[in-house]
């Protein structure tokens, strides 16, 4: 990934953890990625009607995704204020869509793949919050 | 403001109140512009090196906005614990955004101007939480 | 609106028209709000199969009007070949959602809605174009 | 990468070349993630005012690969006319950035690696508009 190249030339990267930040934006860039996927799959589906919910939460989480990861990436005088509340409403939002992607899984596997993906975007953003 | 209107004719509006809703898209979205505002003019400044950490946070702080705007905007199958941490995280981002810009406030009046609309994003903000 | 006050504040502004400019960000910023609203009241309609098309290409207006909105914004040392892409696709993107939504907007009161501010969009969007 | 997966489950992908397509929209989120970061390095650096316009065309790349990333993503209902003209821009943006990066590549290491990111995407927008 070329964040990682990057984030190791810059003149003032901030203290996080390196290896737990890199992958807490990699699986931001994911799970916004996979979140529009799946919100359109479903647009495109026969029964869009009942995957509704997937829809909308897919749309909220690919939204919050971006904004993570543009807040991680950022390494310029960081405030950790705004670094712990943007990441815990990622894993919120992650957890959410994951609960309702999950329960399309058997019957669309765009809903199983993604419901991984936010997984494990969520697991990413706790991880990355226990060394805060 | 559209958005008004267009919730207006919406088939399954949320149960939010309506004009604390509303009135906190539109902080939202009045505070992204600004901050995006902000930071570029932070940029053309001949004493840009001093304004660093308020040029970063106006970008944190138009990303965040315009995640929450989008969260907030959509009503259909809405997730209360999505739409409370991300209101949450706007408020604290706006409020940290302003924090740093009053700082500059009396040397830079766009700064002045976005430290308003930062303070007047994260009241908005949290007066819609009071109601979750 | 905000923006035009730190236009207005900005040490190094563009030589683009100022009203043309202020025009043109604020119907972009009408339009990805109204896009991402109808988008989701689309999705609350009983009827939301036949209006897949509108979803989708309000999903797409409004990723390319925010991104126009802050290509616009940003004053220091303006691309004109950027300014002008950017804006001509938001101006071809606003006239087809515009399209499709007013094929909905005598059932829908939102596409009615949306088609309009697209419509005034794209207006603006092509008057700024006139003076580059 | 994640959405490649989604794309072959997707019900009603469209007609465009998929490996061009993936291509594409995995260079938009690389070089999104890219800009994100050198802007943000742009800012840290001491002699930050002579890369005031590479920070700026980094914002603006940011946010015209974002979009282009979304409208690419979505297979649903494809308007090819919006479609040519966001990748269009895409590829016009990119290179208007790698061409700023590359003056700074032998100073700056991020820089470097942010213009070949750039043109990497660049000539991906390219490919496929090839194809259209």
């Amino acid at each position: 990934m070329t964040v990682r190249g990057i984030l190791g030339t810059h003149p003032r990267p901030s203290a996080l953890d390196r290896d737990l930040l890199v992958r807490c934006i990699d699986e931001c860039i994911e799970c916004a990625a996979s979140c529009t996927s799946c919100a359109d799959a479903d647009l495109a589906e026969p029964g869009a009607q009942e995957l509704v919910r997937c829809t909308r939460l897919c749309l909220d989480c690919a939204d919050v995704c971006d904004a993570t990861r543009n807040v991680l990436i950022r390494q310029t005088e960081p405030d950790l204020g705004v670094l712990r509340a943007t990441t815990e409403t990622c894993a919120v939002t992650c957890r959410a869509c994951a609960d309702e992607c999950e329960k399309h899984a058997s019957h669309h596997e765009h809903c199983r793949i993604c419901a991984e993906t936010c997984r494990a975007c969520a697991a990413a953003c706790e991880d990355l919050l226990a060394t805060f």
